[in-house]
Order: C-alpha cells, then structure tokens, then sequence
C-alpha cells in the first residue's frame, strides 16, 4: 500500500485540519471532535447535518456552506460516526429553527444519528431525519437492510439546502428531502477496488480484464463481476437498471450527475457522459443539468456512478439556486 | 490496462462532445475541431487561450467561461495541439480586443502555438503570449528547453482572466499573466504512474515501497526516485526547493494549491495541506487563500503538486474576482 499518509490513525483528524486550513472562510473544526460546521454560523434557518464515515471526500465536510449543509461528521474511515460526535454537531448546528438528518442508509449511520436524534430532542433541539437509499444495485447489502445510499445523498444536500437557506421551516424543508430521495436513483462500478488504509490492501481483487458491477461506497464487491466492456457498454448496464425503477419517462426532465469514485481520470467520466446524454436524448428524457467529478467517492477507488433526479417545477428552482462550499460552488 | 473508454482514438473527441453536453450552458465546440469557446462568446473584451496536449484535465476546457479563459485547444492524450487547431481557437475566441495565448512551456506547444499566433496575426488579429514555466524541478526536460509549465498554469488563467474580464486591455492583461508567472512556482510527486491509454501500460515502473519526486505531467519519470515516507517529509522536500526560489519570504502573502494528480484520494490532499499550512505559518509567510482538488492531472496518476504564488495588492484583487466555469467557480 502507497499512500500519501502519516500515521494511519491520525488520517481523519489531519484531513479535518487540513480542510480546515484551506477553506476557514466556508467551515470550522469543533474543538476535539471530528465536525465541521460553518464558519459563519447557521443562526435563524434550518440546519442540515451529515455525514459518515470518511472516505468519501468532498462528502460531507466539501458541501458544508451556504445552500447545503450546516454540519458534517466524519467517522473513522468507512465507519459511521458515534452518536456523541453527530450530537455535538447537531447541537453547533442549530440555529434555532431545528435540524435536519440527512443520512445514507447503512445500519450503523442509521442507529447513530437516530440515537443523536433522541439526544438532541432530549435538550429541547427539534430534530428530523430522511434516510437517503438511491443505490439500485441491491435490494440489501452487507451493511444495509435495504438499499445503500450513495451519491444520490449530494441532491439532497443541494434541494433540501436550498429550501433551507431560502428560510423554509423544518417541514418544509424535509419534504423536500423526501421529494428528492423519492427522485433519485443511482448505480456504480469499479474497474479496481479501494485500499482502506488500515487494512493495508484492496478490498476486493479484479483480474486485469475484469470490472465489478454495482459496487457500493465502502469497498464491497458489486453485484456482478465481469469482463470489461466498452465504457457505452458499461453505461448502458448501469442505466438500464435505474430506468427499470420506472421513474424516468418520456418527456421527464433529469439532473445527471456522473461521480468519479476517487480515482478515475475526469477525461474517463467525460467519455461516459457523451454516452449517458445520447442514450437519454434517445428516450426522449430532457437532461437540465449535469454535474460530472468526484462528489461522493470510495478512497482511491477507479469506477464511476450514474445519479439521475427527476425534476418539476419546485426542484428545478432549488437546483439552480446559489451554493458557496468549498467543494460545489454555484452562481 | 483498465480504462473507461471506447475506442482509444476517439477518446478526445469523445471527451469533448461528453464536456460540451455536461456544460452547454458554459462551452461549446467548434464544429470538427478540438477546440471549447466560451457558449456566449467573448466579444468586445481581450480573450485568453491556453490548451495543450489532453489528460490533464479539467484543464484547460474545464476553465473555459466567465472570469478564466476565452477558448481552450485539446491536442491528443499528451500530445500538443496542431497550430491550425490553435489559430482556429484564437478566431473563434478573439472577440475584437486581441488574444493572449497562455501556454505551458513544452517544445511542442511553444513552437504550435507560435505558429498559430503567426498565422492569426496575418489576418489582423492582435496576439500576445506569455509562456509559463513554473515547475521548479529540473532546468531542462525530455521535452522542454527551460523549465516545464504545470499547476501553476491556473493561477495565470485565473489573475489574467479576471484582468481580462474587468475590462483590461491586451497589454495590461500580459502584463498581469507575466507577473503571476514570475510569482508562480510548484513541484510535484508521484507515487505511481500514469497510463497512457495508446500505450497501455504506466509511464514508468516503481517498486511497492518506491515513489518519485519532481515528476511531471506527462508520464515523464520525476528528478529522484526514493523509498515512500511520509507525506509530510514528501511536502518537506518539494516545499523546500519551492522557497528555495527565494521568492517568498516572511510577511509575504501567497496563494496555495494542492494539485492531485488524477488518482489521488481528496482526503490524502487535504492531510498534505495541513502540514504545507503549518509549514508556511512557522516560516512567517501568510495563506491569503488555498485551493485543493484536481486541477492541472496526468490522466490516473497517483501523486499531487505543490504550487505557490506570491501575492500583492494588484493581484489579490483579480484571485478573489469571480469566475464562473465548468471546474472552477467562485462568487
């Protein structure tokens, strides 16, 4: 394993330093804990508070700022975070209004932010929570009862921020995480596996000739493995399965969102999206917005998911609204 | 080699078309020719082209808009543009106010890109160029006479582009773009190599423990090749020839980019920018501002670039003015 590391335990804490270093004008470190809120403070809107374990940089620290998150934890790497670490970021975060939980959907991070949850209720904070599980690729995993949740996580950030920042109050804004989580879909792969630094080697190995489809974010294997194919084959496959769930017709309008996993060369996930935007113009389904990069990634994982989100008339405004945070930044 | 393409010929048009559909809002393509402009065009202010070989991206197209370039030229993978595809891309971008060329300082580019301003400058077009060399690595490469041009690349698009957008004539632009480039130096690492897709296997070949410093961005191998260490004493090393330039001393003000490579986990950057950050603070020299991510790649390699530029109160101004294209958007 060569990674650009110090001592592995100390990894999170330095990243969080570090991010701290570069963008003190969008995030803050709380004191001795492992989260990020905004520099500025969240006083008299809604706050969102995410996070996970770590390794999916920019998510969740990347989108703390104006129109997304209000605060993001970071568990160990792959890890959820303790229900004392979310607590403490739910309580920094409120600013008065209530908070909301947007959290994906693997057993530990569901138990630990609903146990924060309760917690937090405990000292007067209102709380809510959504469960993002956009992953078409299984119907439960290793770490999940029910689907996982993976990139689709960065709409809800941006819609339900947006609502947020646009002075909606709790319910209003959790509505339209939900609108967004009923949505979206998405689905990935891997033509290699990750390193988790403490174990030392990949999670899972590929022969030369060989990809994995329908990986999740934490380094476990897809759903099937095969010989590679062209990158149009590739997409194909993994459209076909999220235009099964029957959500995306003729006619609909959809933000696309192609997420490198880590390391995947940007000019790759460019060759995938001329393919994506054909095959939808082809389905008569009308692409409003791309976004293309490394939102939601897995370490130094190669590999890419596709994020479709159905839009009408109450998305699209929040789509389109201005963000400010170090990793997504809109005009 | 396992890469997410189609056909290795068509991957830089592939490329283009894939960035066009994701962007059409910031860029389009000029019709058969390798070449981004901006979607509203330039008109009426001095335009900026850069480009150069592709995978490097998101340069150059991706700093194709409001507040950067003017017109980007994407040559084969590592491979300079043809001088016709660059003076095409100075027609199409020149918006009546002249055009500056800023490239990288390659053989290859220098001499195409000379050719092209030729070429333009006989049919009236006003053209400048400034040449950018600011990897402080090795005096003379494979493929340079002279210092190579890497990261610090964007910091030029970006000063130049807002000087150029606030209105600055063609004179007063160079000179902005010929100061950022006397300001400007980094160096680079690799941990491991890039694949050129046409060649199919890495660029050069290091042991499991072996890493290599002061690489540069084609797959060339760097100035030394060492056992892996930290990465802080990796920063130590191209932080140490970096202000070994003399140029940024106590009580100056710079600007700081972290530069993966292509393959390189966003959490090992931000873990190496914790300690560039401390390092600088203890040397007395002020962080005006930092930028982390994937900037200026070599397609998959693993590594990442240090780049530093000395700021003043001419150009502190023109790095905070707003920008707004496809990789790089501030408000």
């Amino acid at each position: 394993m060569k990674k650009l590391i110090n001592e592995i335990d100390n990894i999170v804490d330095e990243m969080l330093d570090g991010m701290t270093a570069a963008y003190p004008q969008y995030v803050k470190r709380l004191d001795g804990l492992d989260v990020l809120v905004r520099a500025g403070g969240s006083e008299g809107k809604v706050a969102l508070v995410s996070g996970g374990g770590s390794g999916h940089e920019p998510a969740h620290g990347g989108f703390v700022g104006k129109g997304m998150l209000d605060g993001a934890v970071a568990g160990a790497v792959f890890t959820s975070p303790t229900p004392d670490q979310v607590y403490e970021a739910i309580m920094a975060a409120n600013g008065g209004k209530g908070v909301l939980l947007v959290i994906k959907n693997y057993t530990g991070d569901v138990m630990n932010f609903e146990m924060a949850a309760d917690m937090a209720a405990d000292e007067g904070v209102e709380v809510e929570k959504v469960v993002v599980a956009d992953d078409v690729a299984v119907e439960n995993s290793t770490w999940t009862t029910g689907r996982r949740g993976i990139a689709g996580t960065i709409f809800v950030h941006k819609l339900a921020g947006a609502c947020a920042e646009a002075g909606g109050d709790l319910a209003t804004v959790k509505a339209v995480a939900e609108k967004v989580i009923a949505n979206v879909r998405s689905m990935g792969m891997a033509v290699d596996a990750c390193t988790v630094p403490a174990a030392g080697k990949p999670s899972f190995d590929l022969a030369e000739d060989e990809i994995e489809i329908g990986i999740g974010i934490h380094g476990e294997p897809g759903v099937n493995r095969e010989k590679i194919s062209s990158v149009n084959e590739i997409a194909d496959k993994l459209l076909a399965k999220i235009l099964d769930e029957g959500i995306y017709g003729e006619g609909d309008e959809v933000a696309v969102m192609v997420n490198g996993m880590g390391g995947t060369p940007l000019m790759e996930l460019f060759v995938a999206n001329k393919h994506i935007a054909e095959v939808l113009a082809g389905k008569g389904i009308k692409i409003y917005k791309t976004l293309v990069g490394n939102f939601m990634t897995s370490l130094d994982m190669e590999g890419f998911s596709i994020t479709l989100l159905k839009l009408d008339d109450e998305l699209k405004p929040l789509l389109d609204a201005p963000a400010d945070t170090p990793a997504f930044v809109q005009v």
